[in-house]
């Protein structure tokens, strides 16, 4: 009963795939936060370097990755596809479900997979520093293992909710070289806004947006990075998708469902785009693609389709997206990383246009198939993943019920070793459920901005 | 460049080496605690199963792998031997370095190569609980694991001052159903009686012994397992030697230098013993195997070679090893994994007669070390494992200065995730090189049982 799908280092993708090319319309350009005019290249060229500016707007259906780039993915790439034996046996499910095992990576998660190629063009471009955000660590921490490779200087503005939580995502950037501060902090002012209206807020990835765009913003050899949203990001996340489509291809397989869960998209975007791909083209039609997101910041299945700014200040550029409402502060969860008021632009319209589905759960059921998970596979997950395994093990519970065999995918996104005091909050009953009253739901939304 | 030698599943060793078969003469015989006699199998039977007794004293050359445990091998197993390519450049040295990633392992380390064949022998034996110890919580949580793989209860008696540093190693154990308890307890006498002495012990792992040892005696359903020292636990680590052969072997190489970190001995024993055999048969007469321990705890440079009780209380047989005296209490350092007063009986004696030898380092050194590591490939190690690392860029940097173009294979045993109190303490200058007082040492080497 073989386990484990490997795959070969000259198999690592040497293209990333851009499913622009197969939407059937352009996406919605981005629009600047004062003129609400499109924004072009000149606009962004502040903060990112131009490869990442193209990347995000080409409508090209392949884009080169660097051997440079390859030869550091060398470290943990391809990443195993595990087939889930025990844990179909544990669900006494007819369903084949596969995991792709992204906690392979230095960082312990899918992020360095974008971090690299954003720290190497950085690099080239010239750059001596980067400014980020990061919500529960994974991304803060993954940029910190790139921009370390590349001889880059790293600021990263950690959500102090997480800060707090998970101490050593700050001592892992350390070993890196890179300088993590609690967000909202005193060192920009859009932290000390939020922190004048609310000296406790557990900030939010908004918030620490904000304060890494202002800091890249206001220093020229600074550039900003963002680990998820942008259509560059869910780009160099697709490596994922492609090498699983491989793997399930060695076995003559492909998935009836391919499943992630949602914070800013990326991973989502990563697993699903090259089969979004298939679907869009017409190759594999029926193929249901879920995203999972946390009850308590429920975008896609309780935000609205429309414009709105990725940050909680306003700096950044208007996006077409679902959205919560760009102040809209979640409530302080274990799955810090999910905790971010809109999607992915891509994403976003792939659901809205009924290419892609989503779903949302309460920390406790999605700790508690965490869990399942553990104690069938081994791999004690990231809560964020949590989410991903909950949607795939209630796919496979559907198909006990149907006796279908679906083959079901889904993206296990990063561990949780860092992430055990959720684990004990959860064996301590001291999880809470939050459910974001719609009242203050509708509230948020009504501050979005109006677009003419 | 490749920079990973993967095996397939398949080719998941189906015997494990056993080097006594290789040994010029027999090893001395464990010994009664009381009687002073050589111990059969009836003495040990209280606490181990059958299996496992005869795996202890075989002199079969091979001895077979279950299939069912091969089978949960496949989680994790091969491991990915990996070609240091970015270490080597960093280092400016002319050695090529390979280093065997067990951290892959659902526990972190190397320790489930043992824990789940122990499990598995004792669940086939009827019996219905573990009680057993742990360091720095590595081969707890391995244990934790295993038990519940085969449906076993298990009962980690922890060191407390592991237990202080590293919570989420309890937190891990508990995902998996096991319970964690800080050493010394009040649950056994011989916790009782430490404490009585010293109720702020740090604890020790020779304390921890005596305690799950009366637990399993004094509890008809329960046996005891032990994560390093003894024959059994060695022959089971031999996957990894047999893995690294076979991986070196694919690309034609053969290691000039084979490096592990020492506590009790069975990671340095499952990476080495397979060479250590080739040498012992001839074969390979230069291989050098160089065993790396803390100076804080320097058994095999600082210990004598003579039986002594396993643990504090002298509740287990006498060994011949290399020992500081089994009531030595080694300062609270951060490698918890390797304070043990004791070495394996085997690596003992292959010491002993030049098969292997031992060097002993300081743990701001080892750290750095690390640092080096992780900024070269990486991966954030374990503090236990940072010891092999240091002394496999030692031997790389000599290699600098006389030119030679040695291939050194070293065991990176476990990931640091859970120790970044430990890196934090290291930053913050707040680690302590403890060298234990050559007084203390003696002193304590007098207290050794005389043995007629």
């Amino acid at each position: 009963m073989q386990t484990k799908i490997l795959l070969d280092e000259e198999q690592i993708p040497k293209k990333w795939y851009n499913v622009q090319a197969d939407l059937p319309s352009p996406l919605d350009p981005p629009l600047h936060p004062q003129t609400h005019k499109p924004v072009g290249p000149a606009d962004l060229s502040a903060i990112f370097p131009m490869e990442l500016i193209r990347q995000e707007v080409t409508t090209d259906r392949y884009v080169d990755i660097p051997e440079e780039v390859r030869e550091v993915f060398r470290l943990y790439r391809p990443s195993p596809l595990y087939r889930a034996h025990r844990l179909e046996k544990a669900l006494k499910t007819p369903a084949k479900i596969y995991y792709k095992w992204e906690g392979v990576s230095p960082a312990g998660s899918h992020k360095t997979n974008t971090s690299i190629p954003q720290a190497y063009y950085n690099m080239k471009a010239g750059i001596e520093r980067i400014a980020t955000e990061t919500g529960a660590g994974q991304w803060g921490s993954a940029m910190s293992f790139a921009t370390m490779l590349y001889d880059l200087e790293c600021t990263v503005y950690m959500v102090r909710s997480s800060y707090t939580q998970k101490p050593y995502r700050k001592s892992m950037m350390q070993v890196w070289g890179a300088e993590c501060i609690p967000s909202p902090s005193t060192k920009t002012k859009s932290g000390q806004a939020v922190l004048a209206k609310d000296p406790d807020t557990p900030g939010a990835l908004g918030i620490a947006i904000s304060e890494a765009v202002e800091d890249a913003a206001s220093h020229s050899n600074t550039n900003y990075a963002l680990g998820s949203v942008l259509n560059h990001v869910c780009l160099h996340q697709t490596v994922i998708g492609l090498e699983c489509r491989e793997q399930l291809a060695s076995v003559d397989a492909y998935p009836d469902v391919v499943i992630g869960c949602v914070g800013g998209g990326s991973n989502f975007a990563g697993i699903s785009f090259p089969f979004a791909g298939d679907k869009l083209v017409g190759k594999h039609k029926d193929v249901d693609i879920l995203g999972v997101e946390p009850a308590s910041c429920p975008s896609l299945t309780k935000g609205l389709y429309t414009y709105d700014f990725g940050d909680e200040a306003g700096y950044t550029p208007l996006m077409k997206m679902f959205t919560l409402g760009h102040d809209f502060v979640p409530p302080s969860m274990h799955a810090g990383g999910l905790r971010y008021h809109g999607d992915s632009p891509i994403v976003s319209r792939l659901v809205h246009d009924g290419v892609m589905r989503a779903v949302a759960y309460h920390q406790s059921e999605v700790f508690e198939a965490a869990q399942t998970f553990a104690r069938a596979e081994g791999i004690i997950v990231a809560p964020e993943t949590s989410h991903a395994v909950k949607g795939a093990i209630d796919e496979a519970l559907a198909c006990k019920k149907t006796g279908e065999e679906k083959t079901i995918l889904f993206n296990c996104t990063g561990h949780g070793n860092f992430d055990m005091s959720a684990y004990d909050a959860f064996y301590s009953g001291n999880l809470v459920d939050y459910e974001y009253p719609d009242r203050l739901i509708k509230e948020a939304l009504g501050r979005i901005p109006k677009i003419a």
